[in-house]
């Protein structure tokens, strides 16, 4: 039973026939400008139901002299001021525990999670009982759009805490009818017996971080275990940009022989998969039913246009506790008008995220993102499966330095083949870049691997300026 | 809505009033002997049902001639043949992946769980779909009888991955309605985190190990932190057999100011929470209507008499998928009649599980159980939280070392206080034990903290025969 509305209906026993494409087949395939027309509806529901419920938005928008009412079409909307993730860091160390935002009693909330609080204050996630419901249903849908299907198992190889990734996954494929093998990460010890188990119990689906993909490739080379064995059909990533890099996304597909699939958004939104992609393989789809997603100039926070790059800017449209309007990711994307392939007729993002406004530095005047740096180096013949960036500072003359780990095949062939590795690298990141990089080659093994979001950058300028003062 | 059928059914929507003290009143009063005489009806079923489906127990059951049909007392039930934990892994091997014991098809699994597969070849756990309902359904039951409610939140620190007891405690908690704060552990650094959570959160009930438990109090010092200040109510434990040693036990409730109650059984029985203490503190409950417990005579697999000690050999009565029917736990235990002061007629484990057949070691002759020497240890002034047992053979003699770590007010009051220290755990453990065992004092923060299952004992007496040889 398909529905659309404000609040969210779903019917729990509903689920299509496996051959069918579509899970949603009338929200997913609608003429965008239809589902236009229905998504101004139901901001302005949202709205109006934030406007009664949460001091918050109340105040935000009075004082930025917006009213739910005033909301005539997309493009008023553009108008309703961004929320930071630190106002909610803030609302919520002011009206603790969930902050003034949330929209539901605390004897609603059913589930809690939170970002890591690595720095800072943390971040909690009161989740209703109803919301819960809503992730799931949600995440079977986006995920049944990647081909997955009742018939599948799904091995969960991340962390379960307070990262919503892992348990998104796990309520999705239950909701999906498919085995859940929520296998976890993190623990010492762990990538190994997440091998033993794959080659064991063969599951036909992985979800994790590409990175931890292929560190689990890795482990399973030291093991003597080759992971094209797993006979692992569909494998889907979220948490960071890896899946979306040509490179890594190849790599991965290679040593695995399964299909690769990036899915995300952000925790605070959750379903965090409204980005997901689809069988089409063009990019992430927006699944703008689920949460409306704006790719916006990161100035003024107005749409760019199909084809232009910007920050996604999410509005929840079937959440009840919490509901983000207009939270500012910060992330870096392109967008595409739809449809895609596939017959949904979403706008996409055709290179995925691929980095973040606030990560990208500049070099001799130049912007230079990570992740494009990453996909050159990851795309090298010969490169060993790791690297990091550093940037310094000689006298005023900025130095970009990119380590590169070479494989053993080019330290058995010698010295020579270093140095051609070394050479490629620098001539291609400078088409990139259009910024000369230092390239030093390193043996196998050196970098230390990550297992979650890879970080690889390290910007040594202030660490300079402040030594020189 | 309560019933008690096989197979059993549940009526997700229903839940006591809060002020209500049972869970299901009729099936935690009746008098023993109705319930015995409703159990061989069980027991007759499930058998009947692990014959029709299960290649396994027919086998296994036809080479004993014991037949379901042949059942007619609980001590006829008393002559089927015990399962052992090798048998289980075996069948795997022999029939992949979830065994010849398992009674759905592998496409009625919902999830996937096992043993950690540290030692050998892992053990696999195909879960139903049902099943899964089932063992939430339980958990709450057996939480309500701690005295969490839905008002309570639930903070469950212990790693999600293969392990039941984590999930068991989550699914438990969101069925009794209560809000499930999944933290998990395991992750470096991830107890500085637990403490911070703690404290911004303030979640009225914890789940994990003991030793966990202790770990965060002891990191929580560290950052000035009293865990006093959390306002925990309730902390309930399993995994080990701590919570039910009173020293252990009494340190906890001391530094967290909540009630402790312990909960167990097996991961392959799940639900394992069927040993779960009540209010009313005598031990843990055996509930009988859930997983039917023998204590018995560890060579002939008889039941002990009420007040005698055995091992504890268990029989699933409301699971579908992988029923367990006299499965072998190889723990240590003593049982007492019922009813418990609680007003719940079920047989109970006055000093929880303390042992391991397997875990028990001879010294000059006299059995020495770990869990005793823990018991005594803890229980000393100036124990500083940890210690070590070591067995050794000096020529045809046994020796007895217990290293334990005396506590910073300890160090502080020099020699005299070490040496006390020393003599009083001697003569304590001489006591206890009935031989004599040298204590070897070490400084604080000497030995290394267990965040599971706390492995203390170190039998060297064959690398001694192995050297000598």
């Amino acid at each position: 039973m398909e529905s659309w509305s404000w609040p969210p209906r779903f019917a729990e026993d509903y689920r299509p026939s496996p051959d069918e494409h579509f899970w949603f087949r009338r929200r997913e395939t609608m003429p965008a400008g239809d589902r236009d027309a229905a998504i101004l509806e139901r901001v302005r529901e949202v709205m109006r139901y934030c406007w009664d419920k949460a001091p918050f938005y109340r105040r935000k928008w009075s004082e930025a002299g917006v009213h739910p009412d005033g909301i005539r079409s997309l493009e008023d909307f553009e108008r309703v001021p961004v929320v930071r993730k630190d106002e909610l860091r803030r609302a919520q160390a002011e009206h603790p525990p969930f902050g003034d935002y949330a929209c539901v009693e605390p004897s609603e909330v059913g589930h809690i999670h939170g970002t890591s609080g690595t720095t800072g204050r943390p971040t909690a996630f009161g989740i209703s009982r109803g919301d819960w419901r809503v992730i799931a249903n949600e995440h079977a849908r986006v995920m049944w759009g990647m081909g997955i299907r009742p018939t599948d198992m799904v091995f969960i190889g991340s962390f379960f805490s307070l990262y919503m990734g892992s348990w998104g996954a796990l309520i999705g494929a239950e909701r999906l009818g498919a085995r859940a093998f929520p296998f976890g990460a993190g623990a010492p010890g762990q990538t190994r017996r997440a091998v033993v188990w794959l080659r064991e119990l063969r599951p036909t689906v992985f979800y994790g971080t590409p990175s931890y993909a292929l560190h689990v490739a890795e482990t399973a080379s030291e093991l003597g275990i080759d992971v094209g064995e797993f006979g692992l059909r569909i494998l889907f990533f979220s948490g960071e940009p890896g899946a979306s890099i040509p490179s890594i996304r190849g790599k991965i597909e290679r040593l695995y022989g399964g299909r690769v699939f990036d899915s995300g958004s952000m925790a605070e939104i959750s379903p965090w998969m409204n980005l997901g992609e689809s069988s089409a393989h063009v990019g992430m789809l927006c699944w703008q039913d689920i949460v409306y997603t704006e790719v916006c100039d990161p100035s003024t926070f107005a749409r760019v246009p199909y084809g232009g790059e910007g920050t996604p800017v999410y509005t929840s449209l079937e959440r009840l506790s919490q509901p983000m309007v207009r939270l500012v990711s910060g992330d870096l994307t392109r967008w595409e008008a739809g449809p895609s392939p596939c017959g949904r007729t979403y706008p996409y993002l055709p290179k995925g995220i691929y980095g973040r406004i606030d990560e990208m530095f500049t070099v001799r005047g130049e912007n230079v993102y990570p992740s494009a740096i990453d996909e050159v180096v990851s795309a090298l013949p010969g490169y060993g499966g790791e690297h990091r960036i550093l940037i310094t500072r000689a006298e005023a003359m900025d130095e970009l330095t990119v380590q590169i780990e070479f494989d053993g095949a080019t330290r058995a062939a010698g010295d020579d083949a270093v140095e051609a590795l070394r050479r490629r690298a620098e001539g291609d990141l400078r088409a990139v870049l259009g910024v000369g990089a230092r390239v030093v080659p390193v043996a196998p093994g050196t970098l230390e691997r990550t297992e979650f979001k890879a970080r690889r950058v390290l910007d040594d300028r202030d660490l300079w300026a402040k030594a020189r003062r």
